[in-house]
């Protein structure tokens, strides 16, 4: 079996204005379609977080993946590793997300050759993974600081027309009552039995007060995770992470750096958890040394794949850590195979974060994914079960070439609100 | 697809006196071979060391094994630990071989299931492990001090016709001309490329002698490995050891525990490799902390099978360890596995150790699998691309009920040879 064809198409899907500890999401949030085709003629998908850098990337990949074999994962990652010079750790940058690019580019030909795989194979990736664990796979509310407005072609704007979680999605929520307002909405509309708060937005103080209203809403019985995005101080994660410890499920990547996060971790009676400390198998040595956090969350666009991301998997296991997974905004092709993945895990001991709800647009057939009872059923069909809406894709890549956006950078999009903003690696 | 039968059959294969640290190989090797059989009509190998003991605990699992899907390794795995009380490291024991049961059983359960998906999926085991790197896996030779005598039903006798390599896997070798013999004779016959020699029989400067003479008469092209299975204390490793720094490859066990190869791994500059100090997943926290061993021999009938075996190779990966291969006296199935395994492991540092040469009898259709230029090229059928010569598995049966052993005991054996001889596990 061969690839013989290989089509990168960058997308951008409407994204609601968002804050978070780089600023402001853009209008759009950006992804790349990974497609790859065989000799015989099945097709992979995948998609990657969306930029021009790593779409560059992959296009220099091209040259190695054609004639691979799609069912040599192994054969084709070495190939790729003596091809492109290997990313250090620290090209990860100080963002909330992922600046590595190699590892996207695994990550994207790694999901697309499970998914001819698995289409010839006649089976759900989640069996090409060790097998399946789970048929239903728990996702976590995410809920965001944000300002009114409902992006994309909307921009700040809001549909009047909106109703249920379509119209909270679009509503302001600046302060711990609109916090609770948007977890109500989302929880009503998809059943999720655990919330996360992305952070680093607010002072402390006041995010806090959002966590402990939340916690008041919901009760013991809905775990709540709290992630600041390394923007604290130890001093100022060790003084409100002591306030937080009743109330939280997990830490997530409170101060910046494995040191920090393991002294952090020693002063405070709580899990913690990262996707910015401990973001590849080279850091993984140093997370034993430190201790630096207690779960992982794994994130198979970062790990570089699928596979890679069931290899950390098993590492949390043999350590004793707990692991999840991180999300950014993503579509469709990325919900299979996380849920594959969240299928597949033998020690998944947390709900997935998921962006999912804050999207409105598909580019697979049949629309939008259900999240029932906070979960997804893993599809049904060979492979990661979606097939490309050929119409929706080539209509969220004019909204790619129209909205004019190359990478994601969150501080441009907060200075139109907040003129002069900068982002700051350790913020309080 | 469901598994609707599941046949445990404990053989004997004829095998000669070999020396080694626990005494002295009996005249056959036990085996026990699993076949698991699903609804649809396939059906699924595996082959495990053999003891009564093991194939109770393949009874006891009958149970669980029944009505699971093979596909879905993961999920049978939890449903055993569920069922089975887990063995700590320490159940391992101090003989050269391993002595815990159920990282045996899901070793057997493992290889079986991945042989019917391969069957299912039309592909070789080796592409449901992450896929093909090599098609041609290097084995090393594998060599013993050892007393005249063929094994089997000859016993301590020889067989006046033999010629080449069989004839010279009868003959004695218990001194360094012996085992220069021996080495030249078997490198002719399988074009190995590397040597390893099992110690733990002589005092040191007996052994080291041999090693030393190996190194003349083969040169520095040809890598050397040794093992004395944890029979030396820390200073006699350190003595011997230094001695050895410019003839071995890497030096195998030399002393017991972590500690205490950690120790040596300090004062000698040779890489250590271990069977024996790090030997399941709950001993790599031990490994980190005390940095033990530079390469850890799996072996996937100990580490609980194929996938299991992946899994270490991603944790050496990341610790920067080396990764090769342990063997005992195994048939055709377990050298398909290993073949599998090492064509499908990326970072496969080292020829892998196989007792194949020294049997002669086989289970498997078509007979002996061929070893050339000291390479097993993957066999080419889907799944593990052997099959069962029914006839050759009744005798090797037969041969088992005759022969009355009902578990590996190297000190009777020995006790026959040297009255009185008793196992130390600390003997020089």
């Amino acid at each position: 079996m061969r690839i013989v064809e290989m089509h990168i198409t960058p997308i951008a899907l409407g994204d609601p204005p968002l804050l978070n500890a780089a600023g402001l999401h853009a209008p759009y949030a950006l992804r790349t379609v990974v497609e790859l085709v065989t000799a015989c003629g099945i097709t992979g998908l995948a998609e990657v977080p969306g930029s021009a850098a790593v779409d560059a990337v992959l296009e220099e990949a091209r040259e190695v993946v054609l004639g691979a074999d799609p069912r040599n994962w192994h054969a084709l990652r070495a190939a790729l590793e003596g091809h492109f010079k290997p990313e250090s750790s620290a090209a990860r940058g100080d963002a909330p997300w992922d600046q590595r690019k190699i590892v996207q580019v695994f990550s994207a030909l790694d999901v697309a050759c499970l998914d001819i795989a698995g289409k010839a194979y006649g089976v759900p990736v989640a069996n090409l993974l060790g097998g399946i664990v789970r048929e239903r796979v728990p996702y976590s509310a995410y809920l965001f600081f944000k300002y009114e407005g409902a992006g994309g072609s909307l921009a700040f704007d809001v549909d009047p027309g909106a109703t249920g979680w379509d119209a909270a999605r679009q509503r302001a929520a600046l302060d711990p009552e609109g916090i609770v307002a948007q977890a109500k909405a989302m929880v009503a509309e998809f059943g999720f039995r655990s919330i996360k708060l992305k952070g680093g937005v607010f002072e402390p103080e006041q995010e806090v007060a959002a966590l402990k209203a939340l916690r008041s809403a919901f009760g013991p019985e809905v775990p709540i995770r709290y992630d600041p995005n390394a923007l604290w101080s130890v001093e100022t994660s060790v003084r409100w992470g002591r306030e937080l410890e009743s109330v939280l499920e997990y830490f997530e990547d409170p101060a910046r750096g494995q040191p920090a996060m393991a002294e952090v971790r020693r002063a405070v009676n709580l899990p913690l958890a990262t996707n910015m400390c401990t973001t590849s198998f080279a850091d993984l040595p140093g997370s034993v040394k430190h201790g630096s956090e207690d779960i992982i969350l794994t994130d198979h666009h970062y790990w570089g794949g699928l596979h890679a991301s069931m290899e950390l998997a098993s590492f949390c296991r043999s350590f004793g850590l707990g692991v999840s997974m991180h999300s950014n905004n993503h579509a469709g092709i990325s919900m299979a195979a996380m849920t594959h993945l969240g299928a597949a895990m033998p020690n998944l001991s947390y709900a997935l974060d998921t962006h999912y709800p804050w999207q409105w647009e598909e580019i697979i057939k049949g629309g939008r994914m259900k999240i029932e009872d906070g979960c997804v059923t893993l599809p049904k069909g060979p492979g990661l079960g979606v097939e490309l809406d050929r119409t929706a894709l080539e209509h969220a890549h004019q909204n790619y070439l129209r909205c004019g956006l190359k990478e994601r950078d969150d501080e441009p999009e907060m200075q139109k609100k907040v003129p002069g903003w900068k982002f700051k690696a350790t913020r309080w």
